[in-house]
Protein backbone atom coordinates (compact mmCIF):
# COMPACT_ATOMS: atom_id res chain seq x y z
CA UNK A 1 0.00 0.00 0.00
CA UNK A 2 1.17 3.64 -0.87
CA UNK A 3 0.63 6.32 1.92
CA UNK A 4 1.44 9.92 1.82
CA UNK A 5 1.57 11.34 5.27
CA UNK A 6 1.06 14.83 5.43
CA UNK A 7 1.81 17.29 8.23
CA UNK A 8 -0.23 19.78 7.92
CA UNK A 9 0.89 23.61 7.76
CA UNK A 10 1.08 26.55 6.00
CA UNK A 11 4.67 27.89 6.34
CA UNK A 12 5.85 24.18 5.89
CA UNK A 13 3.88 21.92 4.92
CA UNK A 14 5.50 17.94 5.14
CA UNK A 15 4.84 15.23 2.64
CA UNK A 16 6.28 11.84 3.30
CA UNK A 17 5.20 9.03 0.47
CA UNK A 18 5.90 5.66 1.56
CA UNK A 19 5.33 1.86 0.41
CA UNK A 20 4.81 -0.33 2.95
CA UNK A 21 3.04 -4.51 3.75
CA UNK A 22 2.47 -6.21 6.46
CA UNK A 23 5.44 -7.64 7.81
CA UNK A 24 7.91 -5.60 5.66
CA UNK A 25 9.66 -2.51 7.10
CA UNK A 26 8.31 0.24 4.78
CA UNK A 27 9.82 1.93 1.87
CA UNK A 28 10.67 5.66 1.02
CA UNK A 29 9.29 6.82 -2.29
CA UNK A 30 9.54 10.53 -1.47
CA UNK A 31 9.81 13.20 1.34
CA UNK A 32 9.47 16.79 1.09
CA UNK A 33 7.57 19.55 2.30
CA UNK A 34 5.55 22.53 0.45
CA UNK A 35 6.02 26.00 1.33
CA UNK A 36 3.81 28.92 0.53
CA UNK A 37 5.04 32.88 0.87
CA UNK A 38 4.43 34.27 4.07
CA UNK A 39 4.03 37.35 2.30
CA UNK A 40 0.52 36.25 0.86
CA UNK A 41 -2.79 36.10 2.79
CA UNK A 42 -4.09 33.00 4.56
CA UNK A 43 -6.52 32.22 1.47
CA UNK A 44 -3.64 33.02 -1.08
CA UNK A 45 -1.18 30.50 0.84
CA UNK A 46 -3.95 28.10 1.31
CA UNK A 47 -4.60 28.11 -2.69
CA UNK A 48 -0.60 28.34 -2.99
CA UNK A 49 -0.96 24.46 -0.69
CA UNK A 50 -3.77 23.24 -3.05
CA UNK A 51 -1.11 23.47 -5.67
CA UNK A 52 1.85 22.12 -4.26
CA UNK A 53 0.07 19.11 -3.20
CA UNK A 54 -1.67 18.48 -6.31
CA UNK A 55 1.93 18.16 -7.72
CA UNK A 56 2.87 15.51 -4.96
CA UNK A 57 -0.46 13.65 -5.13
CA UNK A 58 0.07 13.73 -9.14
CA UNK A 59 3.92 11.84 -9.31
CA UNK A 60 3.18 9.84 -6.55
CA UNK A 61 -0.25 8.63 -6.71
CA UNK A 62 -0.89 7.37 -3.11
CA UNK A 63 -3.56 5.04 -2.62
CA UNK A 64 -4.38 6.59 0.80
CA UNK A 65 -3.90 9.80 2.49
CA UNK A 66 -2.93 10.44 6.07
CA UNK A 67 -3.25 13.66 7.98
CA UNK A 68 -1.74 14.63 11.26
CA UNK A 69 -4.95 15.49 13.32
CA UNK A 70 -4.55 19.55 15.22
CA UNK A 71 -5.15 20.45 18.58
CA UNK A 72 -5.39 23.28 19.85
CA UNK A 73 -3.42 23.18 23.12
CA UNK A 74 -0.57 25.68 21.68
CA UNK A 75 -0.29 28.47 19.70
CA UNK A 76 -3.77 29.37 19.33
CA UNK A 77 -3.62 31.86 16.15
CA UNK A 78 -1.14 29.15 14.50
CA UNK A 79 -3.32 26.30 15.07
CA UNK A 80 -6.11 27.80 13.35
CA UNK A 81 -4.02 28.21 10.69
CA UNK A 82 -2.85 24.46 10.63
CA UNK A 83 -6.05 23.09 11.36
CA UNK A 84 -7.12 25.47 7.96
CA UNK A 85 -4.33 23.58 5.94
CA UNK A 86 -5.49 20.26 7.30
CA UNK A 87 -8.36 20.64 6.03
CA UNK A 88 -7.11 22.12 2.25
CA UNK A 89 -4.99 18.87 2.49
CA UNK A 90 -7.99 16.72 3.13
CA UNK A 91 -9.94 18.13 0.14
CA UNK A 92 -7.45 17.57 -2.41
CA UNK A 93 -7.33 13.61 -1.46
CA UNK A 94 -11.07 13.14 -1.12
CA UNK A 95 -11.28 15.30 -4.63
CA UNK A 96 -9.37 12.20 -6.12
CA UNK A 97 -11.59 9.57 -3.90
CA UNK A 98 -8.88 8.58 -1.79
CA UNK A 99 -9.36 7.46 1.33
CA UNK A 100 -8.32 10.33 4.04
CA UNK A 101 -7.13 9.09 7.96
CA UNK A 102 -6.16 11.27 10.02
CA UNK A 103 -4.16 10.36 13.58
CA UNK A 104 -3.35 11.90 16.50
CA UNK A 105 0.27 12.90 17.50
CA UNK A 106 0.55 10.47 19.89
CA UNK A 107 -0.45 7.95 17.94
CA UNK A 108 2.02 8.29 14.99
CA UNK A 109 4.82 8.90 17.95
CA UNK A 110 3.83 5.50 19.33
CA UNK A 111 3.47 3.43 16.31
CA UNK A 112 7.44 4.70 15.23
CA UNK A 113 9.00 5.12 18.40
CA UNK A 114 6.93 3.16 20.86
CA UNK A 115 5.91 6.10 23.11
CA UNK A 116 3.28 7.76 22.31
CA UNK A 117 5.37 11.00 24.38
CA UNK A 118 8.25 10.77 22.19
CA UNK A 119 10.33 13.79 20.69
CA UNK A 120 11.08 14.83 17.41
CA UNK A 121 14.58 13.67 17.47
CA UNK A 122 13.68 10.59 18.61
CA UNK A 123 10.44 10.22 15.85
CA UNK A 124 13.66 11.09 13.70
CA UNK A 125 16.08 9.39 14.50
CA UNK A 126 12.99 5.90 14.02
CA UNK A 127 12.18 6.99 10.87
CA UNK A 128 15.36 7.53 9.30
CA UNK A 129 16.08 3.40 10.93
CA UNK A 130 12.77 2.28 9.78
CA UNK A 131 13.62 2.87 6.32
CA UNK A 132 17.50 2.60 6.33
CA UNK A 133 18.00 5.91 5.43
CA UNK A 134 21.55 7.34 5.44
CA UNK A 135 20.19 10.62 7.79
CA UNK A 136 16.67 11.87 8.93
CA UNK A 137 14.92 13.84 6.43
CA UNK A 138 15.08 17.39 6.70
CA UNK A 139 13.22 19.28 7.73
CA UNK A 140 11.92 18.23 11.09
CA UNK A 141 8.03 18.96 9.05
CA UNK A 142 9.23 16.37 6.37
CA UNK A 143 10.34 13.34 9.05
CA UNK A 144 7.19 13.69 10.85
CA UNK A 145 4.81 13.43 7.40
CA UNK A 146 7.20 10.18 7.25
CA UNK A 147 5.98 8.88 10.03
CA UNK A 148 2.64 9.73 10.04
CA UNK A 149 2.88 7.42 7.08
CA UNK A 150 4.33 4.90 8.38
CA UNK A 151 2.17 4.88 11.16
CA UNK A 152 -0.93 4.70 9.11
CA UNK A 153 0.66 1.87 7.19
CA UNK A 154 0.93 0.02 10.23
CA UNK A 155 -1.96 1.03 12.46
CA UNK A 156 -4.10 0.40 9.03
CA UNK A 157 -2.97 -3.60 8.86
CA UNK A 158 -2.92 -3.94 12.22
CA UNK A 159 -6.82 -2.97 11.62
CA UNK A 160 -7.01 -5.10 8.61
CA UNK A 161 -5.61 -8.56 10.71
CA UNK A 162 -8.00 -8.00 13.29
CA UNK A 163 -10.89 -7.10 11.17
CA UNK A 164 -10.00 -10.27 9.79
CA UNK A 165 -9.20 -12.58 12.50
CA UNK A 166 -12.75 -11.37 13.69
CA UNK A 167 -14.13 -12.21 10.57
CA UNK A 168 -12.63 -15.61 10.78
CA UNK A 169 -13.53 -16.44 14.55
CA UNK A 170 -16.99 -15.65 13.72
CA UNK A 171 -16.99 -17.55 10.66
CA UNK A 172 -15.84 -20.50 13.18
CA UNK A 173 -17.86 -20.10 15.24
CA UNK A 174 -21.69 -20.59 13.15
CA UNK B 1 -20.03 46.07 -4.10
CA UNK B 2 -21.75 42.87 -3.94
CA UNK B 3 -20.26 40.52 -0.56
CA UNK B 4 -20.75 36.64 0.12
CA UNK B 5 -20.90 36.31 3.87
CA UNK B 6 -19.69 33.23 5.03
CA UNK B 7 -19.90 31.41 8.81
CA UNK B 8 -18.24 28.44 8.25
CA UNK B 9 -18.85 24.94 9.46
CA UNK B 10 -19.92 21.49 8.58
CA UNK B 11 -23.45 20.42 9.58
CA UNK B 12 -24.51 24.29 8.47
CA UNK B 13 -22.87 26.93 6.60
CA UNK B 14 -24.37 29.86 7.06
CA UNK B 15 -24.08 32.12 3.09
CA UNK B 16 -25.16 35.39 2.81
CA UNK B 17 -25.13 37.81 -0.39
CA UNK B 18 -25.71 41.04 -0.12
CA UNK B 19 -24.71 44.12 -2.00
CA UNK B 20 -24.05 47.87 -0.56
CA UNK B 21 -22.43 51.13 -1.07
CA UNK B 22 -21.37 54.04 1.29
CA UNK B 23 -24.22 55.99 2.74
CA UNK B 24 -26.98 53.14 1.68
CA UNK B 25 -28.46 50.48 3.18
CA UNK B 26 -27.76 47.36 1.73
CA UNK B 27 -29.55 44.85 -0.56
CA UNK B 28 -29.90 41.37 0.70
CA UNK B 29 -29.26 39.21 -2.52
CA UNK B 30 -29.25 35.66 -1.47
CA UNK B 31 -28.98 33.61 1.94
CA UNK B 32 -29.14 30.18 2.95
CA UNK B 33 -26.77 27.25 4.05
CA UNK B 34 -25.10 24.29 2.67
CA UNK B 35 -25.27 21.36 4.83
CA UNK B 36 -23.36 18.56 4.46
CA UNK B 37 -24.44 14.72 5.45
CA UNK B 38 -22.76 13.78 8.67
CA UNK B 39 -22.89 10.17 7.87
CA UNK B 40 -19.56 10.97 5.54
CA UNK B 41 -16.12 11.39 7.19
CA UNK B 42 -15.09 14.66 7.37
CA UNK B 43 -12.96 14.79 3.74
CA UNK B 44 -16.10 13.77 2.06
CA UNK B 45 -18.30 16.69 4.08
CA UNK B 46 -15.29 19.15 3.39
CA UNK B 47 -15.68 17.94 -0.44
CA UNK B 48 -19.54 18.53 -0.20
CA UNK B 49 -19.17 21.72 1.36
CA UNK B 50 -16.53 22.71 -1.84
CA UNK B 51 -19.01 21.83 -4.21
CA UNK B 52 -22.07 23.61 -2.24
CA UNK B 53 -20.06 26.61 -2.04
CA UNK B 54 -18.86 26.51 -6.05
CA UNK B 55 -22.80 26.70 -6.88
CA UNK B 56 -23.15 29.87 -4.44
CA UNK B 57 -20.31 31.64 -5.90
CA UNK B 58 -21.26 30.66 -9.91
CA UNK B 59 -24.90 31.70 -8.39
CA UNK B 60 -24.36 35.13 -6.92
CA UNK B 61 -20.70 36.03 -8.47
CA UNK B 62 -19.52 38.36 -5.36
CA UNK B 63 -16.84 40.54 -5.74
CA UNK B 64 -15.48 39.87 -2.28
CA UNK B 65 -15.99 36.98 0.28
CA UNK B 66 -16.03 37.40 4.39
CA UNK B 67 -15.67 34.69 6.43
CA UNK B 68 -16.20 34.38 10.24
CA UNK B 69 -12.65 33.92 11.93
CA UNK B 70 -12.62 30.66 13.87
CA UNK B 71 -11.42 30.98 17.86
CA UNK B 72 -10.52 28.26 19.80
CA UNK B 73 -12.84 29.08 22.82
CA UNK B 74 -15.46 26.94 23.39
CA UNK B 75 -15.67 22.63 21.97
CA UNK B 76 -12.31 21.74 20.62
CA UNK B 77 -13.36 19.03 18.36
CA UNK B 78 -15.96 21.31 16.39
CA UNK B 79 -13.64 24.10 16.29
CA UNK B 80 -11.57 22.37 14.56
CA UNK B 81 -14.10 20.79 12.00
CA UNK B 82 -15.27 24.79 11.29
CA UNK B 83 -11.15 25.34 11.21
CA UNK B 84 -11.28 23.21 8.81
CA UNK B 85 -14.67 24.18 6.60
CA UNK B 86 -13.21 28.03 6.81
CA UNK B 87 -10.39 27.07 5.30
CA UNK B 88 -12.32 25.14 2.10
CA UNK B 89 -14.10 28.75 2.36
CA UNK B 90 -11.26 30.56 1.74
CA UNK B 91 -10.00 28.63 -0.86
CA UNK B 92 -12.75 28.39 -3.16
CA UNK B 93 -12.88 31.86 -2.92
CA UNK B 94 -8.99 32.33 -3.60
CA UNK B 95 -9.33 30.21 -6.56
CA UNK B 96 -11.53 32.60 -8.29
CA UNK B 97 -8.88 35.30 -6.93
CA UNK B 98 -11.51 36.99 -5.06
CA UNK B 99 -10.18 38.93 -2.02
CA UNK B 100 -10.97 37.27 0.99
CA UNK B 101 -11.13 38.76 4.68
CA UNK B 102 -11.73 37.25 8.03
CA UNK B 103 -13.71 39.27 10.68
CA UNK B 104 -14.05 38.22 14.38
CA UNK B 105 -17.18 37.52 15.85
CA UNK B 106 -17.02 40.72 17.69
CA UNK B 107 -16.23 42.68 14.78
CA UNK B 108 -19.52 41.36 12.99
CA UNK B 109 -21.90 42.04 16.33
CA UNK B 110 -20.49 45.52 16.95
CA UNK B 111 -20.69 46.36 13.43
CA UNK B 112 -24.66 45.49 12.89
CA UNK B 113 -26.14 46.32 16.40
CA UNK B 114 -23.25 48.94 17.93
CA UNK B 115 -22.28 46.08 20.27
CA UNK B 116 -19.61 43.47 19.91
CA UNK B 117 -21.03 40.96 22.48
CA UNK B 118 -24.48 41.33 21.45
CA UNK B 119 -26.46 37.79 20.98
CA UNK B 120 -27.62 35.76 18.34
CA UNK B 121 -30.95 37.18 18.69
CA UNK B 122 -29.64 40.72 19.05
CA UNK B 123 -27.97 40.12 15.35
CA UNK B 124 -30.82 38.69 13.80
CA UNK B 125 -33.13 41.58 14.55
CA UNK B 126 -30.55 44.17 13.34
CA UNK B 127 -29.88 41.71 10.10
CA UNK B 128 -33.65 42.03 9.58
CA UNK B 129 -34.06 45.74 10.61
CA UNK B 130 -31.15 46.45 8.31
CA UNK B 131 -32.71 44.58 5.58
CA UNK B 132 -35.60 46.20 6.22
CA UNK B 133 -37.48 41.94 5.99
CA UNK B 134 -40.14 40.68 6.99
CA UNK B 135 -38.83 37.83 9.12
CA UNK B 136 -34.83 37.01 10.02
CA UNK B 137 -33.33 34.45 7.84
CA UNK B 138 -33.33 31.41 9.22
CA UNK B 139 -31.65 29.34 9.98
CA UNK B 140 -29.35 31.24 12.55
CA UNK B 141 -26.40 30.34 10.81
CA UNK B 142 -27.77 32.17 7.93
CA UNK B 143 -28.38 35.37 9.53
CA UNK B 144 -24.93 35.02 10.94
CA UNK B 145 -23.71 34.84 7.42
CA UNK B 146 -25.96 37.42 6.24
CA UNK B 147 -24.10 39.67 9.27
CA UNK B 148 -20.93 39.14 8.58
CA UNK B 149 -21.76 40.37 4.99
CA UNK B 150 -23.06 43.72 5.64
CA UNK B 151 -20.15 43.81 8.48
CA UNK B 152 -17.69 43.50 5.35
CA UNK B 153 -19.69 46.32 2.64
CA UNK B 154 -19.65 48.88 6.13
CA UNK B 155 -15.91 47.99 7.70
CA UNK B 156 -14.86 48.13 4.16
CA UNK B 157 -16.12 51.41 3.04
CA UNK B 158 -15.03 52.62 6.20
CA UNK B 159 -11.66 51.59 5.73
CA UNK B 160 -11.70 52.62 1.95
CA UNK B 161 -12.93 56.39 3.43
CA UNK B 162 -10.73 56.94 5.72
CA UNK B 163 -8.19 55.11 2.80
CA UNK B 164 -9.66 58.17 0.47
CA UNK B 165 -9.53 60.91 3.11
CA UNK B 166 -5.78 59.98 4.00
CA UNK B 167 -4.72 60.23 0.48
CA UNK B 168 -6.67 63.89 0.07
CA UNK B 169 -5.43 64.94 2.79
CA UNK B 170 -1.80 64.16 1.42
CA UNK B 171 -2.70 66.14 -1.95
CA UNK B 172 -3.30 68.99 -0.13
CA UNK B 173 -0.04 68.83 2.23
CA UNK B 174 1.76 68.73 -1.44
Amino acid sequence: MRVMGIDPGLTRCGVGVVEGRVGRPPTLIGVGVVRTPSDLDVARRLLALEQGLEVWLDEHRPEAVAIERVFAQHNLASVMDTAQAAGVAALTAARRGLPVTFHTPSEVKAAVTGSGSADKAQVAAMVTRILKLDAAPKPADAADAVAIAICHVWRGSTTNRYAAAVAAAKGKNQ
